[in-house]
C-alpha cells in the first residue's frame, strides 16, 4: 500500500517524501509543480488538489500527508483563495477518504502555530482563537479531522508546526518567511529584511526537526492523542537576535540583516505565541526539536555544501 | 431597517420576534415551517434557508439572528446533513452578508456548551475540543464568524448557550432534550424519561434567560467582545435532582420521572461541561440568568395559565 502526499513538492514534502521512501514506502507526491526529485519506487501526480483527489487516494491508500495549503499571508491577501484550499479542500480530501473503498487511511494534517490568538504562551489546552484568516482556517482543519476521527471515517492526526527555519529556497508567501530569510540569505552573502525587532521570540522548527515530527506523527498510534486528534509539535523559541548570533557562529554576517517595520507582517507574526509546553508530544514519543545552532548547520551542509542527510 | 431572524418559527425565534417587534423593531422571519404567530410590522419568507437568503437578507437588513441549525442527535445521526446545514448553510449566510450592497450587517450567532470536550468545567478560555459533530460545527462557525468580524465583513457576534430548560413543545432531536421533558411532561400529568442519574448536574438556561441574552448580544458593542468575538452566556449549574425539587414546588409529581440510562445521550451530554465561568459575560452587561424556581415559574405561567410575559 502507498502513502499519498499532498503539498509534495514543497521543500518539506520532498524530504518526506525521500525520507519514508527509504523506509521502504511507496509514496505518492501530489503537487501543482514538479517535485525536484521522485523516489524511485514512486510516483508523482500532477495538478489541482480537487482534481486529482480520486487518482492521489485510491483503495491502495494507506496513509495522506497533507501539506498543500495557501500560506499565512497569501490567505490574507485573498479570503476566497485561503478558504477554498485550506477549508473547502481539505473537506473534499476528508470526504475522499471518507469514500475510499478500503480502510479508513490514516490522515496527517500539518496545522501551525497560528491557531492561537493574541498570547505570549500556550500549550495543547489553549483556546484556538486566530487572528488571521490561515489561523482560522487551520483551526477549522483540526476540528475537521478530529470529528472525522471520531466517527471513524479516517485515522486523524493533526501537528501544530511551529515557524520553519531555516526554509531553504527562494521567498515565499508566509508572514513569517523572514524567519528564514534573516539567516538564509546572509549564509550567501545576500541582504535581508527583519520586520520585527531583534528581542522579538520566535517559536521555531528546523526542517530536520519537522521531518522527524511528520514521521513521528503518521506512524505513532492513534489513540496516544487521547480526546483529541491534535497536538502541538516540539519547537524552540528563540530571539532573533540569537538567531543572528548563531548565523555568525556559521560565518553569515548580521549586519545584512536590515531591520524595517512591517505593520502587516506584525500584525499576523505578533499575535502568533513564542513559548509553548508539548509535554502531550513529548508523552507521546515526539523527539525534541534542534537547537538553533543545530538547524544553521544542517541547512550549511545540506543547502551550502550539498551534504544530503 | 430590518432584524432577520432565521429559525424563526422555533420558540426562541418567535420570542425573539415579538420582544424585537415590542422594541419597535421590523422582523423578518425565515423558516421552513409557518411560525405560530408574525408581528404587525414584521414579515415572513418560508423555505430552505439557502434558497431564500437573497430576500432574507438585502440592503434593507442591519442584522441577522442565526438561530437556525440541525440540533445535537441530528447532526450525530445525519452527518451529511449537519454539516450541510450547520457548516455550508452557515457560510452561505455569511457570504451574503458580505455581498449585501448596505454597511456590514450585525450577525448573532448561536453556538453551545457542545463546542466543549469532556471537561467538568469551562471559561471563555477552554479549548473547544468538541465530542460530537454538533460541537465540532458550532465551533467551526464561531471561528467563521470571528475572522468574517476581523476582516470586516460583518459585525459578528458568537453566543455559546447553555443548554435551554424548560423548552416549551414537542420534543425534538437535540440529545439534551431530557432537560426539559422531566420538567415538562410532569407539570402536564405526563411521564418523562431520564437519561441520567439524579447527581448529574447540567448547565442550564431559561427561555427568558435566553432571549434576554440574544437580545443583549445584539445590540450590545462589538467592541465589547475584545479579540475575539464570542462569549459564553449566562446559566446556572443545577442537579437533576434540584429539578425535579423544584417540579415538585411547582406542583409536578416527580414520580412521573423513569431513570432510563441512554448510553448515546450520555456520549453526549456527558461530554458537555456542567460548570462556567461566565465573568466576560458579566462584564460586558449580560443579565444573570434565572435559577432553576424563575424557569419552572416561567413555564407553568406562560404554557401552563397563558400568562404572556
Amino acid at each position: 500500500m502507498s502513502i499519498t502526499i499532498t503539498g509534495a513538492a514543497g521543500f518539506l514534502g520532498q524530504r518526506l517524501a525521500n525520507v519514508l521512501a527509504r523506509r521502504g514506502e511507496r509514496v505518492v507526491m501530489c503537487d501543482l509543480v514538479e517535485p525536484a526529485a521522485v523516489p524511485a519506487n514512486g510516483t508523482f501526480i500532477q495538478g489541482d488538489l480537487e482534481a486529482t483527489l480520486d487518482a492521489a487516494i485510491t483503495a491502495d491508500t494507506k496513509a495522506v500527508v497533507h501539506l498543500a495549503a495557501v500560506v499565512s499571508s497569501g490567505a490574507e491577501l485573498d479570503f476566497d483563495l485561503g478558504y477554498g484550499v485550506n477549508v473547502a479542500g481539505l473537506t473534499k480530501l476528508l470526504e475522499r477518504c471518507r469514500s475510499a473503498p478500503a480502510r479508513p487511511p490514516t490522515v496527517l494534517f500539518t496545522s501551525s502555530l497560528a491557531v492561537f490568538g493574541a498570547t505570549p504562551f500556550a500549550t495543547d489546552e489553549s483556546p484556538t482563537t486566530p487572528a488571521s484568516s490561515y489561523g482560522t482556517q487551520k483551526a477549522i482543519g483540526e476540528l475537521l479531522v478530529n470529528d472525522y476521527s471520531r466517527k471513524g471515517f479516517i485515522d486523524g492526526r493533526t501537528l501544530r508546526l511551529p515557524t520553519i527555519s531555516v526554509r531553504p529556497g527562494a521567498p515565499n508567501k508566509a508572514a513569517s518567511g523572514f524567519a528564514s530569510g534573516i539567516l538564509r540569505e546572509p549564509l550567501s552573502g545576500v541582504r535581508a529584511m527583519c520586520p520585527l525587532d531583534p528581542s522579538s521570540v520566535l517559536w521555531l522548527a528546523s526542517p530536520d526537526s519537522a521531518v522527524r515530527a511528520l514521521v513521528h506523527g503518521l506512524y505513532v498510534d492513534g489513540d496516544a492523542f487521547g480526546d483529541y486528534r491534535c497536538v502541538n509539535a516540539p519547537g524552540i523559541s528563540v530571539s532573533i537576535d540569537d538567531m543572528l548570533a548563531s548565523l555568525e557562529r556559521h560565518g553569515g554576517d548580521r549586519s545584512l540583516v536590515d531591520f524595517v517595520p512591517d505593520p502587516h507582517v506584525a500584525a499576523i507574526v505578533g499575535s502568533w505565541p513564542s513559548h509553548f509546553d508539548v509535554s502531550k508530544a513529548t508523552a507521546m514519543g515526539f523527539p525534541a526539536a534542534d537547537d538553533i545552532d543545530a538547524a544553521v548547520a544542517s541547512h550549511v551542509e545540506r543547502e551550502l555544501l550539498g551534504v544530503v542527510g
